[in-house]
């Protein structure tokens, strides 16, 4: 991500969350949640979000021809979910690219908000059609500077 | 499966649902929700009805000592599910047996409840201790005949 | 599958083998394999054996124009498989329609070649364009015919 | 991790290597290996070379009232793996704590070696009965110390 960052235009800081639930294949042998399954989580999320807070979703990102690439992603695990817990997964993103987002996120559980984990997250807007790295149309960048 | 059905108990044929959502990591290579996914599912919606309407959570049977093993499982599969379906599992105890249960499931997408697919898993009750199949105690049927 | 059977053409009754290995991801929280995962298997080793044995790999399908879709599938549990276990799934064409296959198969545990589980599967041969079920091609049928 | 390096102890530097293949349900929908399956191949690499490498299985750590947790984890990602693609997980000590250890790794493409991925984790040993971090016993430090 040696890429340039948007200056000018304020870097988008309002925090979404989408609720979520534990599902039983989400646990592994110590009964606590799979560790890579957060990351899971986090892209649920951030799909929900993009559908219901920024209003393009997923679908109208492929339909016009684009997806979202994950080029890192770092996790700080704090404590674990189980069986049939609830929790909501918080992103926002903290900087805008040219060609993409940083999203960090933090994950609580319910009911007392206590921190399971947080992170972030290098995500890359791409050209289904030739697999590279594209500039983010102003349309895009529109949306999602809120 | 070779058990003694428990005559004199009728069938608990309360059919209960749960409302899910489709995971972005549920999703195979052609954007559908891959095959194996469906099983858990209808796991996640076991667990969900146990504790909601059977009244009786899974961490309550280990905590009793008690596991449910999965002897067979078969599903029909009619239409797919994809990214960001929502869809509700219904599921109901067809027989009851000295060691196990015999559920059968349908998924209906949202909203207009057509059949994704449908099928049926035996479960046996085991003692978690000594991994074998256990009788189920009366307080257990009592709960799921419903 | 209320498809007609191919009557004049033998039955595939070559069984193939394909070894793998237990992924700890693949335990759920009573330190077995979790139930879908076998499904997963036996797809792994499909694909496996699509390649290595019959000569038209997945990706070969889906360049000219194919997919399979699951129908159904049924499976019997028997024994579990555990973190770091070896095995040895086996599949054969049991039956061939005008537009799809039958499909059985087993797993067996190494190095003492127990059952851990059998069932089997009804794949459609599906047109990627129109999504709907095609007759099979003869040269696909012919490389199937073993 | 603001755990005490251990000094005088030279860092393990031996990296080992665990050869796998991309299972089709590891697969997302653009047809490439799920972002956070890695993280499941890196998992999978440790426990085969913490067996077949250290000497000491995952099940003799469980045996032995330990486990591993994973505190931190991060990725970043270069190259997508995609259908039936074979890999190399090569992972090594890099530096030793008195409660853990940094364990560094990374991904490359057969057969031509292209890095696919490269990243760390942070994993402390906690005891299994009171789920709290532990002091890494000496065998387990000499064992590891290669």
């Amino acid at each position: 991500m040696r890429d340039q960052l948007l200056h000018g235009l304020e870097p988008g800081r309002t925090a979404y969350e989408t609720a979520m639930t534990v599902r039983p294949d989400d646990l592994d042998m110590f009964c606590h949640v799979h560790a890579s399954k957060y990351q899971d989580y986090v892209l649920a999320a951030r799909f929900d979000q993009m559908k219901r807070c920024y209003g393009i979703s997923m679908e109208a990102f492929i339909e016009a021809g684009y997806g979202w690439y994950v080029r890192t992603f770092q996790i700080e695990y704090i404590r674990s979910l189980g069986l049939g817990d609830t929790f909501t997964v918080r992103t926002w993103i903290q900087d805008f690219y040219r060609k993409g987002v940083f999203v960090q996120f933090e994950i609580l559980s319910k009911p007392r908000e206590k921190k399971v984990c947080q992170g972030s997250s290098h995500y890359s807007l791409v050209s289904l059609k030739t697999q590279r790295s594209e500039i983010i149309p102003d349309w895009i960048v529109e949306k999602y500077a809120v």
